[in-house]
């Protein structure tokens, strides 16, 4: 069997190109420039294609989001894994670099128009993200909640800033630095 | 002198009271429907009597964030000199509060749209509210500010989560018992 270069998409590869094409265009452009048809143009196929995989753009921003939060969740256990001595400032480090790589993305994933219980995939997958930090966390079960609440509660808070331009860089700054200095003293 | 009750404002009286109308309109209509000429009519006056105090819908919504950031500052230092024992804690109890009964000046005061670059007043009443954090953290110059901006981190990432419904408060749970236990354990 060959594979022609302009052979249709087979329907799972068509959904993680339209995934992959919708990432992209998402950064590139913001939520709000963010269509079934501009991603169908994207990814060259025809029009009505992507909604064979997504019913509504609402689908295909919670798609996203739940895409988001796999790999994000993916990469703070990648990060747990390989600092072991001091688990939570690497991931605070992961947090907030990921919020500044992946901006749009990023505020998909927390926005409050995607109601995650209404969502029942999204909400999985955003309590897999707050169930590794939980792990990272440690503690006992009640204590732990609270423990992992708190240190995601300053990792976002950090981020946010950055994101809204809320914290004056110094002229001459590095702000690489300053957020390893931040996260190491929180 | 007689104040007859429908006299005109004096100027002085017609700012604070536009002022007033515009911080209720924001809480109960979201920024989106804050237009000077709703505010003209909430407060009874021509529709351009607002123009004498705010040249643009623009410069209204900059007055509302700075006002925002002069009563926000003031129930800071007021609670910073009420709790000397502990006053990180009460403040950053007082900031989530402030932003849960304040959600869309709290979100204009912050808003990435508003840039405080470019507006002197505003990046003025920002640093101060700033500056009493800066000033209840203590520490060295160097050290100071970055302990100041990992405080402000916790506390604003809660406050964030907390408005955007990214926390999920179990049934039953009272949300004011969690979060003085998550501003007590950050």
């Amino acid at each position: 069997m060959s594979t022609l270069p302009n052979a249709p998409y087979h329907h799972g590869n068509l959904r993680q190109a339209l995934l992959e094409a919708a990432l992209r265009l998402l950064e590139q452009q913001g939520e709000a420039g963010l269509g079934l048809r501009d991603l169908a143009r994207a990814v060259g196929v025809s029009p009505a294609a992507p909604y064979r995989h997504f019913d509504s753009r609402a689908a295909l921003l919670e798609a996203l989001a739940v895409t988001g939060f796999q790999r994000f969740t993916a990469r703070m256990q990648a990060v747990m894994a390989s600092a072991p001595d001091d688990p939570l400032a690497a991931m605070g480090k992961t947090y907030v670099v990921f919020a500044l790589q992946n901006p749009n993305l990023f505020r998909l994933m927390f926005s409050p128009q995607l109601k995650k219980d209404a969502r029942p995939g999204l909400r999985m997958a955003a309590d897999a993200a707050f169930d590794t930090l939980r792990q990272a966390v440690g503690g006992t079960a009640l204590d732990g909640r609270i423990r992992a609440l708190a240190a995601w509660a300053k990792v976002h808070g950090l981020a946010v800033l950055l994101l809204d331009g809320q914290i004056a860089i110094r002229a001459g700054e590095d702000s690489e630095a300053l957020v390893a200095e931040i996260i190491g003293s929180l």
